[in-house]
């Protein structure tokens, strides 16, 4: 094989979800919901299925998709986007993040990575030649350093990967964090790739902000998302960038040789969806503002210290208390023997760091979550 | 944007699908099928869907698909494949070509392309920092010259990327020459990427031979092929990868970081489709050969000259008889002033050779090749 696969192995969503069915435990790992997606939505796949709306949609994505994009991305941020030169659809944000990567990264250049980070960005940085750099955040609050991330700012730095809300820890980084590192990015003329997946999960008085709409920063940003968490159809794979054309025609022309295009009736229904506006959005976060509610609960029954996400569907509960250090350990005990399956968060850090937690999805029915709770209590 | 995009452009079918519809042409360009995929399959799709299977699949694709593919690939070779370490189920043959090359080819290392060629098989060769090496078959029975394949390889070379049935020129590679590219391989120790998409359209007594299925040949090939187009659902993009374990660990570990996984319900509804077996895919062929024959007719009729094609559901024509010797100015032509798109083959070599012909697609219903037909009869 070839010789930049020695830096990474497999994905840890992979082998924890096949672990947890292994032992038939609550699979609290992977990130996805164990509930449908709204009756509207299969309704519109099931349409555009049956409209034989199943051929190769066009590479840049449906023009009525790029469309509901633009709005949806007009009615958040009030800045307006070109469907036709601005938004690429793709399969998923994680093709998303790659095909920006091996658009914008040559051999040799660096990118800034914050730790914990979601286990895609360094192997995609990886594929294009390029060499990671790390800077962690503080736990317990996940602060950013600013003084670290100018320390790793070297001549060959060409872009930072920022994640916001942030998985795994929850964090949503508040508009004063942005503009320092949109300060930092416009010093050093670097490209920022923003993955957003969880932009409609903030919870409490927090607020999103996509650092593309900062000044000075559109014309070197990519905001990344898609439509598999908003929607509860993470299977669907419809993601899609957000960047100046400039940027976009880069990414256009490494998608269309790596997917082409992806699934047209998804896409179709991915319409509808981001149609639905508002009214759906409040109601999705009512739910997720309940299930994190549950859970942070159950988890502080069970003796497991926790800071309540800002955003996302997770969140990490401290494992110190019970006794334990090593998380993918702990994460092993848990799943064979209390019957419950977590992500241990080592695997987003590049030196195997131990922050001493580990990370819950909440994107689950609250009988899930009161099942695992009841488990739990067999921890304490 | 990166180096590495220096060396492509624009999809040609992007630009001729455009073209075409900018001049409301009868699109024979972009090969995909212009009627509706069987009822069976866009039920078993939304039933998929309605059934909740809407979230991640695998990243080496459902058991459920990986099994069907399986079976159908010992129910036509008559060996046997692993479903569990030598099946990957990809975004559509693009990505498992895609993948397969980044998983297995460094940098500087060299890969051979019969030219005309896929187009994304350049660039798939420079995105993984490879060179491509150009071997051309020969117009007008696309016979392959042996001695310049043994001439084009160094010793940086390290694959050859096949195409049989072959596109765009409909050339089905017999068994022999087959063999004759095997003992290559197998001397200079080469993988060989072999894209078998339209392995189900091969007509009259020609026969589709996997060279996998060649003695020394399992273990130093890549066989990738699709559903789309013998399920006439080009737009729900799940392709797949056969391989050995070693080379399939490799592209698995590529593929859960360029999409991590395709969509989850049309893998479903895959299954079903491929388990309709041996009687669809008569019935496929029989629609298939049908059309060719009305497609080769029309064009003959037209003043162009033709050979039939021994596979795929391209027909390549001759268009110097008519006066023109430019590809490309000829499909500008017969779009805008004929009303039928084609797509100009020069696109599918390095030097924009002019092989004198063009490419006409018959994955259409009767009364749109016949619609074309009463177009084409303005050519003579
Ligand atoms: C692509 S599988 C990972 C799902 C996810 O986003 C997560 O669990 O963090
Ligand atoms: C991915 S668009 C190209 C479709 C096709 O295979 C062809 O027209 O050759």
């Amino acid at each position: 094989s070839a010789n930049r696969l020695a830096g990474f192995g497999t994905s840890i969503f992979s082998e924890i979800s096949a672990l947890s069915a292994q032992y038939q435990a609550i699979n609290l790992g992977q990130g996805f919901p164990d509930f449908a997606g709204p009756a509207f939505l299969k309704d519109a796949a099931c349409s555009a299925i049956n409209a034989d709306l199943n051929q190769y949609a066009p590479s840049t994505g449906l023009p009525s998709l790029r469309a509901a994009i633009a709005r949806t991305w007009e009615r958040h941020t009030k800045a307006s986007v070109d469907p036709e030169t601005e938004i690429t659809v793709t399969s998923g944000a994680t093709e998303a993040l790659f095909a920006s990567i091996m658009a914008l990264i040559n051999p040799g250049e660096e990118v800034i990575i914050f730790e914990p980070y979601y286990d895609a960005y360094p192997p995609n940085v990886l594929m294009a030649g390029g060499i990671p750099r790390y800077v962690r955040l503080s736990e317990p609050r996940w602060d950013v350093d600013f003084a670290q991330v100018r320390a790793a700012i070297t001549p060959q730095t060409k872009a930072i990967i920022l994640n916001t809300p942030h998985n795994p820890t929850g964090k949503v980084w508040s508009r004063a964090e942005l503009s320092q590192l949109a300060a930092i990015a416009i010093e050093h003329d670097l490209l920022v790739l923003s993955d957003e997946v969880y932009d409609r999960l903030v919870f409490e008085d927090h607020q999103h902000c996509s650092i593309a709409t900062l000044p000075g920063m559109w014309e070197r940003t990519v905001t990344i998302s898609s439509t598999g968490k908003t929607f509860s159809v993470t299977g669907w794979k419809i993601g899609y960038a957000i960047a100046p054309n400039p940027l976009t025609e880069a990414i256009r022309r490494v998608h269309q040789f790596v997917t082409f295009a992806s699934a047209t009736p998804l896409q179709a229904a991915a319409v509808v969806g981001l149609n639905a506006g508002e009214p759906y959005e409040r109601q999705l976060l009512q739910f997720y503002s309940a299930r994190r509610t549950q859970l942070v609960k159950a988890l502080g029954d069970a003796g497991l210290y926790v800071l309540p996400p800002q955003g996302t569907y997770f969140v990490m509960a401290d494992i110190r208390d019970l006794g334990w250090d090593n998380d993918a350990e702990f994460c092993r005990y848990l799943i064979s023997e209390i019957g419950v399956a977590a992500i241990p968060p080592s695997a987003f850090y590049h030196d195997n760091y131990q922050a001493g937690m580990v990370r819950f999805c909440f994107a689950k029915k609250p009988e899930t979550i009161a099942a695992a709770a009841e488990k739990l209590k067999r921890l304490g």
